[in-house]
C-alpha cells in the first residue's frame, strides 16, 4: 500500500482526475454525499484502481466488502484497501489516500471511522454492482442514510470513449484479428472445439491480452448436428460439412475485445453460402445505420430488417449487438427495447447470426465506434467466406 | 422458461427443497418478507439456478437486474428471467413458478407486479452479492422496506457439506490430481508458464470440469528469477534451477476445486528441499489440527508454527486457507483473523507457502474435509518432492 502519497492524475494515459470531477459533480447535483464505488468497470474508470482476474467460484479475503473506494462531491477519493485483498490483488499498491485493514482489525470499526471522515451522511451513492453487506452496513453505520443507484451516472460517463480508451479497444480488437488468422489452420475435421478454445485463449495470452473478457465459445453448426449456440464448446470431434462459429476477447489496459468469424469445414452448401452472405451484408446494414443521433433500436433493426426479409428472421434470436469498453457488455444495448440516442465516439458490436441447429450457424462479429458517416470498425480482420 | 410447472424438489442429486426450508425458517425468524437472490452460488445452493461461465468484464442482458428467485418465508420460489439472459444463459429453461422479461416489457412494471404477489413487504433480504439497482428499485418498489443482509445466514447453512457436496468435491479435486499428473511432462526449460496454464485448462476440460473455478496460475520462483508468486503467469520461457508452484481449479456440478503443488526443474538445491519439506509438514500440522471443535485460526496457526520455528515465517505471507464448496472462497477462512469454531463436514484447502523471491518459492495445496480424527483430504495426488 502506498500510504498518503498524492495521486497522479493521469496513469497508463487515462484522465482519472478529470473523469472523477465530471462524476463529483454529478454527486453534488444529487446530493449525494458518499459514493461507494467496489472493485469494478466502474472504479477502474474512475481511478485506475484494477480488477483482479475473473474467477467461477467468488475469489474472498477477511473485510472484502470495505474494498474500493469513497468518493464525494469535493476532494479526493478515499481507498479501503484490506490486507488480504492488497497482497494477492495490488502487489503493487495504490496511490493516494488509502486507509488499510489489516486481518485483526475490526473491519466495522475501520469502516466507520472512515466514513466519519465525510460527515453527516444523508444520501449514499453505490456503484453498478455491489455487496449487500456493504450497502446494509453503510445504511446502519449513517443511521439510515437513503441509498442512490449511480449505475446510470456512471455509464453515461462512460458510454461516449475518449480516444486513449479508443486505442486501447483497437490493440484489444488487434489481439483478436491475430487470433483468428493464426487459429485457422487448426480447424479441420478429427479436432475439439476443447483444444480451438485452448489455443484460442493462449494466443489472445501470447499476443498481449490480460485475460479473455468472457468464456471463450467455438461452436459448430450444419447439416450433421443437430446443435444449437447455447452449447459453446464440446468435447466432441469436428467433422467435413460444419460452420465452426467463433466468439471471443480479451483484455487490454482494462478494455474488453468482442470478436467473432465462422469458418467452414470442407466445401460449404449452397445455403451456407447465402446465410454467410446474409450475416456478412446484415452487419455492413447495421453499420451504415449506426451514426450519431440514430438509436440502438434502429440500429437493431437495420441490421435485422437483411436476415428478416431473406426469410432467416426466426433464427437470427439475440440483440444485434452491446456497447463495450471497460465492461464486456455496456449500456445501450443494440436491441430492439433500448431507444437510446448514439453519440459520436460509443463504441459497440455488431454481430448479427443465423443460428438455425441442424441446418447452418454462421455469425460475423467486429467492434465498431459510431462516426458520423457510418460507424468506423475497430477491428481489421477480412469478412471473406473461409473454408479449410 | 418452463412455464408454471412443479419444481422437482431434487436435480443432480441435490435436495434444495430442504435446503430452502431450513433457509426459510430462518426468513420467518429473521422477519424477512422476500429475500432476493441473484445469480450466484447463495441462489444456486438454494435453487439449482445455474451461473454462466466468469467473465472479466460484466456481461449483461436487458432487464438483468430483475434475474434471480425471490423467496418468502412460506411456500416455492418465483423465479424471475429476463429474455436475454434466459436465451443465452438458460437454453434448458427453469422449472418452476416463473416470471418471464420480454426485451419490450417494462422491467419496473413487471417486477413491481411480481413483488406485489408477496404482500406488504417490511424486510428485504439480499444475498451477498447484488445489483444496487435491484436493492434500491425493491426498497422504492415496497415504499421503504428494511434491507438485510442475509451473507451470513446462506454461509451457515451452505458451510456443512452434504455427502452428495462432498462428491461432488471429490469428483472437481480428482479432476486436479488427474491433470497435475498429466502436466508434470510438459513442465521443462524453454516452456513457458502460458503454454503450461493453457495445458492445464485444457486438461481439466478434457477431464469434465466444466471451467476454470479461478485464474490458473504457474509461476517461477528460485535463485535465477528475483519473481514474487503475485505475478501468477509470464510469457518467459522457464530454465532450470526454478520451482514451478501450479494453482489451479475446476468446477464440476457447481463445485470448485483449488490444488497446488511445486515442481522443480533440474536438481533442487538444499534450500529448495528444506523449503519443499516444511511446507509439507506444515499441511500435515494443519490437518492434524483441523478436528470439531477447534477455530479455523488456531488450525492457522498450528500450520504457520512449523514455518515460523523453522525461520521461514517471513516467507508464509497469506492465510492458511479458506473453506471451499459452490464458491472458492467462502467463509470460515482459515485465518489468524477467523475464530469459527470447525464442524465436522466442513470443507477448506490447506495452503502454506514458502514465497521468498530470488531463493525460493513452494506451496502444496490440497482440500480437506473437517473429521473428528484430523481433516480428510479430498485430493489423493502424491505430495513427494518432484524434479523434473
Amino acid at each position: 500500500m502506498g500510504g498518503n502519497r498524492r495521486r497522479r492524475s493521469c496513469v497508463s494515459g487515462f484522465d482519472h482526475e478529470s473523469r472523477r470531477a465530471l462524476f463529483q459533480a454529478r454527486l453534488a447535483e444529487l446530493s449525494v454525499d458518499v459514493a461507494m464505488c467496489l472493485p469494478s468497470g466502474d472504479l477502474e474508470y474512475l481511478t485506475g484502481f484494477p480488477r483482479r482476474a475473473p474467477s467461477f467460484g467468488n475469489i474472498e479475503y477477511a473485510h472484502q466488502w470495505t474494498t474500493g473506494a469513497l468518493l464525494r462531491p469535493e476532494g479526493e477519493p478515499v481507498f479501503v484497501v484490506p490486507q488480504g485483498y492488497s497482497s494477492f490483488n495490488l502487489p503493487g499498491g495504490v496511490e493516494g489516500d488509502v486507509v488499510q485493514v489489516r486481518n485483526l482489525d475490526d473491519g466495522v470499526e475501520v469502516f466507520a471511522r472512515t466514513l466519519a471522515r465525510f460527515g453527516r451522511i444523508r444520501r449514499i451513492g453505490l456503484s453498478a454492482r455491489t455487496f449487500s453487506r456493504t450497502a446494509v452496513r453503510m445504511v446502519e453505520l449513517t443511521g439510515g442514510a437513503e441509498l442512490v443507484d449511480l449505475d446510470d451516472e456512471i455509464n453515461a460517463l462512460r458510454r461516449v470513449k475518449e480516444p486513449v480508451e479508443l486505442d486501447a479497444m483497437r490493440r484489444s480488437g488487434r489481439i483478436c484479428d491475430l487470433t483468428m488468422g493464426q487459429i485457422t489452420s487448426s480447424v479441420a475435421a478429427g479436432v475439439t472445439e476443447f483444444q480451438i478454445s485452448s489455443r484460442v485463449e493462449y494466443l489472445m495470452r501470447k499476443h498481449g491480452g490480460k485475460y479473455p473478457s468472457f468464456d471463450t465459445g467455438v461452436f459448430a453448426m450444419g447439416p450433421a448436428l443437430d446443435r444449437d449456440a447455447s452449447t459453446r464448446l464440446t468435447a466432441e470431434p469436428l467433422v467435413e460439412g460444419l460452420g465452426v462459429s467463433f466468439d471471443f476477447g480479451t483484455v487490454v489496459d482494462g478494455y474488453c475485445s468482442d470478436f467473432g468469424r465462422t469458418i467452414h469445414i470442407g466445401e460449404p452448401d449452397d445455403r451456407y453460402r447465402e446465410a454467410y452472405g446474409l450475416v456478412v451484408a446484415a452487419q455492413e446494414a447495421g453499420r451504415r445505420a449506426a451514426v450519431p443521433g440514430a438509436t440502438a433500436s434502429e440500429v437493431n433493426a437495420a441490421t435485422r430488417a437483411v436476415i428478416d426479409d431473406a426469410g432467416y428472421g426466426d433464427w437470427f434470436r439475440h440483440r444485434t449487438g452491446h456497447c463495450i469498453g471497460l465492461d464486456t457488455h455496456e449500456r445501450p444495448f443494440i436491441s430492439e427495447e433500448d431507444t437510446t440516442v448514439l453519440e459520436e465516439g460509443m463504441t459497440f458490436t455488431i454481430e448479427p447470426s443465423i443460428f438455425w441447429p441442424g441446418t447452418v450457424g454462421v455469425r460475423v462479429e467486429d467492434m465498431f465506434v459510431c462516426r458520423p458517416g457510418g460507424a468506423e470498425c475497430l477491428n481489421t480482420y477480412s469478412r471473406d467466406l473461409v473454408a479449410v
